[in-house]
């Protein structure tokens, strides 16, 4: 299908088979769902060992009674887990409760009104953040809770559009953070290649002193290939640079084991966890060490936690396989969508034609397929051209991803006829 | 003991022999701990089955599978137990985390950065909050954290002294909120009075509109008593005043399962309750619903608790009538201390001879025996009369508490004789 160089009375005839199809969709009174990043119930069952692992034995391996009270920190194994997912220390990592969001919130929290090893943010007028997008919607309403103002960077193949971010940064000391997803980033599936690690790792250099990289490793281990692209080790990058202060770091178990009930894990250089336990202690006697402890017994290290990704990975592949596959069958000949073929992670981000990724949700919703609001990737909500669209296919059956694909890719050749028509008449 | 109507001399010896009791505790080098309200082992191992026990099936009463994200209320059922707790609806109870700590902490960074059903307290100046004293060390960390000045008001038999809460409140509207352990008071053990119940639930009427009671109700279903005084509900009587906004309740089930493990609930009119959950929900996907599950099938409803909670009452009896076996024999027919006999929570308080907590303490540690620090229980950890002392007997076996009880009496008493002859002489 290649609009630019089809005649009216072509587009009109493809405008009306599409719509006919579109019609038929609609007869089959679908309910299919394509929005969020969870995991299928045969993912969360892969963890279901996790209920009656410990067999009575309440005992972490230093011999703490995990069911008391006390341990900010987490048990020492799971922090080694923690340490082992982020390419950090022991004693660099704190082990939590179950949500890293939570734990990113409490770090800008803490940030904004403490000052976390350095001047709290609301001594400082117009603090601003530099949030690279497309991007991951939660992060960006943190940021609008607190009226700290977005500005939106370019995500390039590589990362973020780091000459933008560098000039931005040197430019403007207000600017007190950057939102990275560094490893099959949410939703554009890419990895920060070395350079952008090392360029990341040396804007402490010339930031804010209170400035700081959120490192949002949610997809560390998440591969859905056997030999996956190393991500760059942040902090050994900063420790080359001396900017060890400049990044605080976040992974999760919840896509590893049961979503909304695994282990999430903060990791910094040592004067930044000493501010943030400083306060983290205020708000807690410390985390669920027993589910900890439930989770160090069903993977009690990286190794058996690799194993268990390759499960995930397992279930995951023919999903994403599904949605690549209707795309690439529809639209690599021609221009009406770009994308990437993620090699982990949970998202394959999809670019149409500039101006229809709203109409395209639409047209979905209309037959029954609800995809994630256009526009959710970027901050404000606002797609400046509204064409990116975020697909997340782990939920749903194979059969069901395919079901949705068919409805997806004729929605998207659907608006993109129409807007010519509209062009062209 | 009666220290008045002795002489110097009669002082002198008591002294001599004190001090030889005090050297023989110190060379059986003890090490006993009284500080924290933890639960025992024993006390622990009554919720062991918790592990195991949802046997593959992990669906909530409404079909929900607990195991993947959202729910940011918690799961029903859960809320439900809540409610009981709480003496309230189940619409009106979000069950969250373990810790119901960290609950109090998001509802202050709530209410202070973002305003909570009212104004946001960062944007008026010299924020202060009445803080009932002796109280709970906690409750006054998280003020001081914020930079909220504390104004200690004095606890009575009955709960805080209303009569000077009440011109408090009336005579300054920078006054945001107070906190209340409303049963089995910490430390004190006291029960709030009915009128008292009454009375806080009238601030409302003249006290800011951005000003809420923090109304922790940790220990609501802690008896030791078969027959336990009720607490007045307190969200009765707000609605009766129409003051419903005005408080915010807290519960958790942290001595009630295991500690560290359990759940929280927070409790609130609909309107504050759709204010906490906006900035919850910016926060968190939602708490850990596997967790709740385990507890609802452990504890189904509010008879299963109670029965629970008896045999925790069952394990605590002896241990708390050890400190009160000690308190009684040595200082009922004299003035060295006062103290509370509580029919339920996890502290006696004692209050020695003005000016000699610390000293107290001072001299336990001497001789292996760790107690909270005086003035934890006030505000800024500073007590005007250096008199009040916690006392925690939960964790430590019953031998534990009287060998510590021992060691306690005689220090106050050395404390005593000590400062009646620096002042005969």
């Amino acid at each position: 299908m290649q609009l630019n160089s089809a005649s009216k009375e072509q587009l009109s005839q493809w405008q009306e088979e599409l719509k006919v199809k579109h019609q038929q969709f609609k007869n089959q009174n679908l309910k299919l769902d394509l929005t969020r990043g969870k995991p299928s119930a045969q993912q969360l069952t892969l963890s279901d060992g996790l209920d009656g692992i410990l067999k009575g034995n309440y005992k972490s391996a230093d011999d703490t009674d995990t069911r008391n009270y006390g341990g900010l920190e987490g048990i020492a194994e799971a922090r080694q887990l923690g340490a082992a997912i982020l390419g950090l220390e022991q004693d660099q990592v704190l082990a939590g409760g179950s949500s890293s969001l939570t734990m990113m919130h409490q770090s800008i929290t803490f940030a904004y009104q403490f000052g976390l090893n350095g001047t709290a943010w609301k001594d400082e007028s117009d603090i601003k953040f530099l949030c690279p997008a497309p991007g991951y919607d939660r992060h960006f309403s943190i940021c609008e809770d607190f009226g700290i103002e977005m500005i939106p960077v370019a995500m390039t193949e590589t990362g973020p559009d780091m000459d933008q971010v560098e000039s931005l940064i040197k430019a403007d000391q207000s600017i007190k953070g950057i939102w990275c997803v560094p490893k099959y980033s949410n939703p554009t599936g890419i990895i920060y290649s070395d350079d952008t690690v090392k360029r990341i790792a040396k804007l402490g250099l010339v930031a804010a002193k209170n400035f700081r990289v959120f490192w949002d490793n949610a997809y560390a281990v998440h591969d859905l290939v056997d030999h996956p692209k190393p991500l760059a080790n942040i902090m050994a990058a900063c420790i080359a640079e001396g900017t060890e202060d400049s990044v605080i770091q976040f992974a999760s178990t919840s896509k590893i084991t049961h979503a909304g009930s695994g282990i999430a894990f903060l990791g910094a250089s040592k004067s930044n966890l000493a501010a943030f336990k400083k306060h983290l202690g205020i708000s807690s006697i410390g985390p669920d060490k027993v589910n900890q402890l439930r989770h160090m017994r069903l993977l009690p290290d990286i190794n058996a936690l690799t194993a268990h990704m390759q499960q995930h990975a397992a279930l995951l592949k023919p999903r994403f396989d599904t949605v690549l596959k209707h795309l690439e069958a529809n639209f690599s000949d021609n221009d009406l969508g770009e994308w990437q073929s993620p090699e982990g992670g949970y998202f394959v981000s999809f670019d149409s034609l500039p101006g229809l990724a709203k109409e395209i949700v639409r047209l979905a919703d209309e037959v029954g397929v609800k995809l994630t609001p256009a526009g959710a990737t970027f901050p404000y909500g606002k797609d400046p051209q509204d064409r990116n669209i975020r697909l997340s296919p782990s939920f749903p059956s194979v059969e069901d991803v395919d079901a949705t694909m068919q409805v997806f890719v004729n929605c998207v050749k659907l608006a993109s006829v129409g807007q010519k028509l509209a062009i062209t008449s």
